[in-house]
């Protein structure tokens, strides 16, 4: 009996990489979030501080930047699959990595001007071992809200149960979504749009019972506008708008006026897969 | 000698109202962030725990959502200015009112489909004594970034000086703007379209040596296209991008890959004002 | 082929509990911040929008408040117990239960009067099916810092690296730990106290050659001193202190004056095992 | 009529400065978080972005690691003095500087060896021109709650308030407190010392009727404490503690189980002064 090391990695957490993409007069603009972990034999650090197979973080970060010059950032999911499979490829210690990229929108105010957007988060999170590939995009605090069309009723009830049907309520998400890819190739940005577009027509065109109806319905549109997707994965809080109750002030409130609650929140996680989807090859989230 | 009650006010913070607007099947929606705060003679309150005088800050909050049903929330200015006018003219003791709202802006999916936009926060403050009523309006949180068209060089430099003169840098500044109505009417949603457009235009449209320079120009233009505006002031925190030094990989770096830093940040603070413009009536920002 | 629900969950999260326990004129003080997630048969709701197998997120918040007045809230890893066990036990179509409890400390200052620490957050996420009951506990915002007795050389290097081997070092880092009970039972207070002191003890004890060999000391000391934990997992933010160069100023930096970095930074993982530990039961962390 | 530049200022925020005191194998730690703002003629970089009057704020941060090392950083208010002293002395164009720091506390763990402290942040403010001192001292974020001796009643009703009123509550705030000395010297750690200890004695010793009575005995405790204070300022935030109705479970609830509240809070803003006090000679806060 004794006391061993079990799974671990290490890394470079939230590298801030800006590019510049010049053509000609017209700029382009990157703006991404890179964080990167690797894994193999680490056993000689941990147990002794022999740091003989160890890249330093530093050089991580180096190495990001130095790519950008390289090869250019473009496609979070494309600059991920560079940085994964060039540590794989080049440290015969390393086994495994897995590159995250969160990428911040901005939108063209004029041929080299720009101003941030922040409906939401675009997200990767690429992991490359020496035998599998696993491409994972996401969204992440895209926040929606639907003023009828949601009801919810027809619950179970015990001895706590206090609350009372509703059959008009507001429904409101901040969708956290991850979906991945069958394969490790294709046009990164069709993906994603065709993918961010299947969300949104789902969540507005869903006569919702329930939140979860609501993300089935969501994944289940991402999966059939995307054959390229094997699986999506969905957290939705459900950001709770109270009727506000002015009947001591003589008044009615015909769904018309709302607290906007912070804490609790509902929280919904769910995933819809196809049926024949190869398994996952590396842990990605939920 | 003594000691003795100094200014002082109270009030409720951060009331969450959402209103929706019904036009038949086409919903509209109003988010705010509603602080109120107080002012009078609150004396005995402070030195014996005498409430006389004291309006609970839940009546307040109550109010907020009350108004919204009775009267509607619509532009934040037009519904800061009913709020703060009410306390001051139904409560004898209170002198003074200010109502601040932060309005959060969505944009329509479909007739009753919402996704909230997070480019930046619409933002009001509004003042109301017995004699005198000011209105303030202002954006906060707006990034915005030119890739080019900014130098910074011919500086001062002393002892403790390392930095290089620029010819051409990224400029970047999370823009925080308050302006100043010399009146307390007119078309709200039009002037602040109108002041937004003008701070944008002025950003792109400044070829700067400075960001103090950019700041004056976004001021000065504003007050150029909105008349009814007294008084501009800007908080524009330097968002600075380093160029990544690529050269001990054999690589040059034309301007094209910067690191985003966080801290620290230079932090440009300035007004723009009318040499005719009326006196503030309360105090407001910076 | 089609497409079909995979795993999923809800539930209730960040219910904040304050319970005030009276023992005559002393009080004590309970801060709890509790999530709860259910997991059973849920195809229904996700499919058609059927909610007979739902318990409301809402009940989930009553109990939580209920509970705490019916059998006292104390350890959080019991509460938690107490919480999940109840929902596996009562709702026939709930198959899984997950509670997590953020606990906030607070220090007296008189019999009735409290001051809130702010130095970590104590964790736990209990997870009960209908065959097994997991118990984790865990500290999370625990800033360490030595400021001498770490090293850092013998590094890798590849044609991206330029960090300099390093002799004397800062050695920052927020701790983030949760370690994996093998039963669910005992006097949680000593357990988690000696959890907590073990892991401080190592982190100072530790003259280190890299953040992975602390690591590895804090997660074995835990293991050593706490017979009761099966498995440690850690994961270590390198928080990085940059000697500042002041060669331009004609002045020595003997290891004296640092600038403390945001981003990026290091970020180490990893977990420390019994080899003879049962296996987990439920997916918990990392 | 024309439009003009009004005041402004501009400087570096936030320079993270960690400095490591040695005293043999004893070391100290001084944690700092430094804002700096310069004001004088700064027309032209304005107007036209000639830079000849500005001191790059490069060099502003570059100071501060310097003057470290030249001079050591040990109580905020000393450190403070001496930048902005400096600024105030050495540039001509300069006619006025604040320097605004935070400091963070960390508990010694043996020679070399610290544990952060979160409980709050001492905060400082120094105004040089070149006429006048002022020196702020403060504290924010001191989360405070007595479990009883507070009632809320006696107060004005209108056709909103619905509030009842309450004999027994639990009274629990941030405190957010800053206080003017009179002079510019003496013994900062003492004199900070005794100012936090009067606030805390005063917080637990009033049996409260209202939190502005509160406030006004954490102010008037102060001074009467620190004779070198002239004036203090407070904001306190109303961290409301609702109590949980259990009614409909069978269970009463006798001011034991409360849910902490998020939004809204009430805000409680007020000074307390000596009667002879020289007036401030810079703005400051509130």
């Amino acid at each position: 009996m004794g006391i061993v090391l079990g799974p671990n990695r290490y890394g470079k957490a939230e590298t801030r990489l800006v590019q510049v993409h010049r053509d000609g007069e017209t700029h382009g603009l990157v703006d991404f979030n890179v964080s990167i972990a690797l894994s193999g034999d680490l056993t000689a650090t941990h147990l002794t501080g022999d740091n003989s197979g160890v890249l330093p973080t530093d050089t991580m970060k180096n190495t990001v930047y130095a790519f950008a010059r390289e090869h250019g950032a473009g496609e979070p999911e494309a600059f991920a699959l560079l940085l994964a499979r060039h540590f794989v490829a080049t440290q015969p210690q390393v086994q495994g990595a897995t590159v995250s990229i969160e990428s911040f929108a901005w939108d063209r105010l004029g041929p080299h001007s720009f101003r941030k957007r922040g409906d939401f988060t675009r997200t990767t999170v690429v992991s490359v071992s020496e035998t599998a590939t696993q491409v994972v995009s996401g969204v992440s605090g895209l926040v929606l809200l639907n003023s009828t069309d949601s009801e919810f009723h027809g619950f179970v009830e015990d001895g706590y149960t206090t609350l009372k049907p509703a059959t008009d309520r507001i429904l409101a998400t901040a969708v956290d979504a991850r979906w991945r890819h069958a394969g490790d190739g294709g046009d990164w940005a069709v993906s994603f749009q065709g993918a961010l577009d299947a969300l949104l027509a789902a969540f507005v065109a869903t006569y919702s019972y329930s939140l979860q109806q609501t993300l089935y319905a969501m994944g289940s549109k991402l999966l059939e506008a995307r054959p390229e997707v094997a699986e999506v994965r969905l957290a939705l809080p459900n950001k709770h708008h109270y009727p506000a109750d002015l009947s001591p002030f003589g008044l009615d409130n015909p769904n018309e006026v709302f607290i906007a609650g912070d804490r609790p929140y509902g929280l919904i996680e769910g995933s819809v897969v196809r049926d024949d989807a190869p398994p996952a090859t590396a842990g990605w989230w939920l």
